[in-house]
């Protein structure tokens, strides 16, 4: 059986565990929590989260182990066939990756675990997040989902990390960087309420206290 | 004819370049230098290079158009045909991308255009290059390629992204990232003198002057 490594408050993890729902794929779940030790090195090589074991051993990167999944596993399709459209849904789900989830990230010391983050990063992030969620609005369908008319991967980026991209927006920069795409809201709220999806919010609330001792603890 | 959008001076552009003329595809390269113009915004939603033109359209985003590539044409592969084996490679390109080329890049105006970077985006790069490199000495094969005994897209970010990423280590850091890996300097040195590899340099230093004066007039 597959098994999933990581944890529920993760949302890259989140990405991954929602497709392994939709997919209606079986799947162990098994605590990790990635960083700089010899145990977490040897299963992930930059320590990162998630990893997906399978039957040949270990797969890192949120993004190849959904492809990897869309290759070789039964269930409902994440992604197109056809090659043309399957590369214009990777260059929508990279897109949310490199110019909304990552600037963000960088800010997420801030904007989640009371840390501070020095003002020229803050200042390189804003500047990217606006680009960033342009470049969603020009190329993004939201007809209804990211990529048109059915869910795709980059609809699992544009949920976890969309998300996530707004808050730091609201609490830093009180931005909302949905504003004008009236669509992509909408779109964000239907996703919400999948019943996988609910399930994976439900995992994360539950996990959440445990995560937030431990990021305290560490400060 | 496909036909590959950017410049000759730009590294992503010439990971595809580079990949085009390994697999002996025909192809046009037509001057394009991205940016915020509503005119690069239509073909390229963020405005980045390289773009790739197909039958269909425009593909963006380096990852996804070297997919495409293997997908769709022939030629010489650059990623196995084992479903493990290619997420392998694949994660070893990712890696490369997240966790050396974007923190490296963090660094090219300091490092290449005579730019100041604030000492803060200084910390964070060179925090994320040590582990990005330690990471790649724990995944790379270099035996001799990056991901085995084949040229393969992790080649290609490998040397492009790697490349840059030293210049970075030394000017603003002292530091040779690829200190302790002579596998990986070796593995340099022989992609360097791919003759391929040889004329995308030249085309490189070629465009070198004029791209110079053009990021000095933007100053």
């Amino acid at each position: 059986m597959l098994k999933l490594y990581g944890f529920a408050v993760s949302n890259y993890y989140n990405m991954v565990k929602l497709a392994l729902l939709e997919k209606g794929l079986p799947f162990e779940e098994v605590p990790f929590s990635g960083g700089q030790t010899p145990e977490a090195l040897a299963i992930s090589p930059r320590g990162k989260v998630p990893v997906l074991e399978v039957e040949h051993g270990y797969l890192n990167e949120t993004s190849v182990i959904l492809e990897y999944l869309e290759h070789t596993q039964p269930g409902r399709a994440l992604l197109p066939s056809d090659p043309f459209q399957r590369a214009q849904v990777l260059a929508l789900a990279r897109e949310i990756e490199l110019y909304i989830e990552l600037p963000a990230r960088a800010c997420y010391p801030e904007a989640f675990f009371g840390m501070s983050v020095a003002p020229a990063i803050q200042e390189k992030s804003k500047a990217e997040l606006l680009l960033g969620f342009a470049s969603l609005a020009r190329h993004g369908k939201f007809a209804p989902y990211v990529a048109g008319d059915s869910l795709s991967v980059a609809d699992l980026y544009f949920l976890y990390s969309v998300t996530l991209a707004r808050v730091v927006g609201h609490k830093l920069f009180g931005v909302d960087f949905l504003e004008g795409m009236p669509a992509a809201k909408a779109l964000l709220e239907r996703l919400e309420q999948l019943p996988n999806a609910q399930r994976v919010a439900a995992d994360r609330e539950a996990a959440m206290p445990q995560f937030l001792a431990m990021v305290a603890a560490r400060k």
